[in-house]
């Protein structure tokens, strides 16, 4: 039995890590830590664990280290930093689902942080915790720097193709689409019901945070550096992330062939589902699940420009963050790496 | 008074234009058909035309072309070809919503609709219902072939920039996301409610037949070949279209600058709302309304590659259908061109 | 033309009042105000006002009466008390869409809203402004108060039995759903996307504040003390109330004779509409309208208890509050009933 | 390893009731018929069964008995009637999730359903398989008659006051609100996304034909008939049934007394949660899940009249269908009830 701790429990990605955590077979959980709601049971904000018996505490961190092996963070960016290092210190392991440590760079992140990352030393022992890309790496690591949600999709539609002499990787265009959980749990008037529903926009064209993740793995990746175009849109549903992905290719290429590659190169994993050619990814479909969905196209019309078009779906709040987590947490302690997580989709 | 007839009344775009049409001032509608609710009072079908006393008759031109002047056709492609040829024989001004004369080329239009266009000669006498860059064709048409609703939120976007030497015409990409009345009225299993909610989904990738509808318009504005690469994508949500399109520029090029000449080209047109630099287009803001808002970005991160975004709204079925063949009909009738078309969005 | 000035304009009732005032041919808006967006243009908050020039401002009552005849006031309940009293000194006449006008015990006020009404003299010349049953009092009145969105539903549902001798005015049912702009513009975690998507929930059993005002109208129609059941729900949508309203009826009634009834008790009805026999109200085909669809129902299964069924359903913010307040306003001044008002409802 | 089949298995309920037999650790699904899909993969229909390897098959009763010991029927009401027979003649245990067997009177399916039923003597066989007031008779029941999903929200908000002096039992209403689901999956106009969306409505005003069902058992409940008022409505949601209901007591009755005897009564149902008080019943906190919650309301208001206000909230196809037939399998197998059903829901 792993003994965790979830620091972060009221929001979204907390009670949805909590709901996996809970119904995984080999894991306890000690802890569960919110300021806002400290010392009301959890069940008071979340019904689904009502027979739980856990309450939120405070953030601890003398006591908490007593209880628990592995920590998983669901804080927001920046207040995580410290906590990562002194858990770090204390000899645990970390999953952390804030942006902190994903960046290698303290530079690059405190360009779009805005503010300095006081623990750069550490940014070079976090992994960053995709498991299609980096699954060695995460069995060995201490600190997860857990993906975003946006470069989740994107980074698993691109990466068959990157490195490949025939993909353009100046000019990617990863155009997202997302459900609203994605803007937490917090109220703000842009999340209002009245204000989302029967509406899409797109927003934080050419500075959304999640850019220079995308680009620092797609780099590593491709052994070059890559530069993307991301336009993030919000949709009036609960869940989910559908990317399309336009790739400029530098010469004729057959779909089935690309296709082939795809399914290749994923054949072994859990979940990622490579679709028949012609179907399309729903968000739908991969609801409620760990999956990521791609499906891809080729535009064939045109002499010359992109072509390669991927379209990938994922469940924002679970491959896309909690689900995500666990399958680290597995890798990272020699589990079944679908422990917990082969739940499927609800229809509809 | 115009004495006008409308061709297929009981879809969405049938009943958006007749209560366009019902509210305008200069307007008599003397005749509504529709095969399958022939001889039932429209109201049975459409609450809200209740007290209008119009009841749904069976097509029959000689009878109808004694009633009218202007003839709306809302009906699905490859059937308006004949009835627009015949009205325009009876010499009847014709305001066509399907796609059937919006093609210059009929070998064009057999390729992507499969079926061999009968009348090509009128093609050359139709003219693409495009407002704000065919005003003057619209003045003297006889036939207007109303452009789609994809077409006309990718159009309104880019005129402003085709022909202008620093653009790349060869690697346009237009990503729309689209509400779900677009796909009409009549019952089809995926867009029922359960299917469509809480879902997103990409399709018709490099096949959507407005791909060459808009092409064919920029080509013309921008005087050499443009190619496309199109993506539709169904939301839900009852109406509304944004896309967000990428241009790849020759040059750097300040934004500011652009912004202020898409200012310029858009500055005496009534439906088309530039919006500050920053601001963000929404469906809901257009929701309702014969307006497109359009919002101009730079990603000025990559030395090279795409990086001009342009985003804009439209309601699908105001502005991108039956609000548009008003503002047409205005046109050709040396009416205001406002005229019965000016009303605003409630919110929300 | 009438001047009137808008106290509180940047809510979602304010908006759509504020629409449908400058859409009206009698009507010049002299002042918006708002005391968080004062001194910004209107259409930074609402787009859809983009080229009326208005700009909030605080609310600075010695100035506005020079500049206004007429003020409507969407304010929180509580607030509006003494506006309203220091315009009726001024000479003022006053539409107020806030609660605190329509009760005429200030007893009772007390009792619901945990607050004194200073001004109770003043609460016997105010006239509950629900045209249908109280227009002649609303031709004199100098203080309108605007009835509630659920109270407009319920009683318009309700109107035409009222006194008859075959209904049990003791046990009444008013079951009603209700979009979420009912619950206005402010952030608040309940009202939140993610929170109302997908869900339905009763709320304020027994305890809500439109109780109170459905009782005092029904009992002055029935001439006896009337005694309801009220259940209000939230529904995922942004607007509409549907009520499904109960009465036990004393003696068997046939339900031809009950719907002829209602029809005969609306036929002048401008904005009231009874629908045909089996036929259900849609909040969507009133939606953005100022009608109200009924349509009587007649349970003839059980030999004795409640056995009249009235679907009600209304626009919360249109019949529910701004274009009821419109209609007040045209009453008041002898101008058409409708004017401003027939906008029919966009489909879908 | 329980062996079963289950019999049309294209629909709504028939993926979600796979779902459910494909997680239960004592259970093996041999066959899934659906004559409109037979020979095809039941992946081609419902993505997530990807890896199971099941393919649709055509209905050959001689072939499938020979194969499972327990058949689901998934079935349109009138077209169970048969099969159930034939299986029970062969031997076979049957869940059947139609309303064919669920009215102990042919007569009253027959005034109903407007067609004879040809197996009355078995009606007397089956068994209505709602757990927590039938557990002893399913234990040995051969046809389990699977509740309608409407009834159960009903039945358990209603069956602990049953019987009880204080309540009236001939003027119960039950006024309920059920997503979109439980419209089936089969493209009908007025189930279409924007028919549906945005929009709230009645339907089957006293002749809905769960009315019956929820009579009998409340008859057989409460030892005297039952006559209740229900009236569904359609909401724009995927999932869920919430049902307010509204009794009469007979004499003045504290809530907190109400209360405990709700929760004494389902104390040891694995299923239902009584909430505390104060507390409103959510859809989405039951989504995806089996349980059903309930609170308790008092109207105090009135002298006389209804006042027991009781809302229930379920999932429509899992306590509403398929979990609560996967939970009669399991009292029929002498398995933990609980088996396979324990799935907690997601937030959001």
């Amino acid at each position: 039995m792993i003994h965790v701790a979830l620091i972060g429990g009221s929001g979204y990605t907390g009670s949805e890590l909590l709901r996996l955590l809970l119904g995984h077979p080999d894991v306890k959980v000690t802890a569960v830590t919110s300021e806002r709601f400290s010392g009301t049971p959890v069940s008071d904000t979340f019904l689904q664990f009502r027979n739980t018996g856990l309450t939120f505490e405070s953030l601890n961190l003398q006591d908490l280290t007593a209880r628990a092996d592995l920590f998983f963070l669901c804080l927001p960016h920046k207040t995580s930093q410290k906590i990562v290092a002194d858990l770090h210190k204390a000899g645990k392991k970390v999953i952390d689902l804030s942006a902190d440590y994903r960046l290698n760079s303290s530079k690059i992140y405190e360009s779009w942080y805005k503010t300095p990352h006081l623990f750069s030393a550490l940014l070079r022992k976090a992994v960053y915790g995709l498991p299609e890309i980096n699954r060695d790496m995460i069995k060995k690591a201490f600190i997860i720097a857990n993906p975003g949600c946006y470069p989740t999709s994107a980074i698993l539609g691109l990466a068959p193709v990157m490195g490949r002499d025939y993909v353009d990787t100046d000019s990617i265009i990863v155009d997202s689409k997302s459900g609203t959980s994605g803007a937490g749990r917090n109220p703000a008037q842009p999340f209002m019901f009245c204000e989302v529903n029967e509406s899409v926009r797109a927003y934080g064209i050419s500075v959304h945070r999640h850019t220079p993740e995308i680009e620092q793995e797609l780099s590593t990746l491709s052994k070059n550096k890559v530069r993307i175009i991301f336009t993030p849109h919000l949709i009036p549903m609960d869940r989910g992330i559908l990317s399309t992905i336009y790739v400029r290719l530098k010469e004729r290429m057959k779909l089935s062939e690309i296709q082939e590659h795809f399914r290749e190169y994923y054949k072994k994993e859990p979940f990622v589902r490579v679709l028949k050619n012609g179907d399309y990814p729903l968000t739908k479909a991969v609801k409620g699940t760990n999956f990521c969905d791609i499906s891809v196209f080729l535009d064939n019309r045109s002499g010359k420009g992109y072509s390669l078009i991927v379209v990938s779906a994922i469940d924002n709040l679970i491959k896309g963050a909690s689900g995500s987590a666990v399958q680290n947490m597995n890798i990272m302690y020699g589990l079944e790496e679908t422990a917990g997580l082969m739940t499927s989709s609800p229809t509809p």
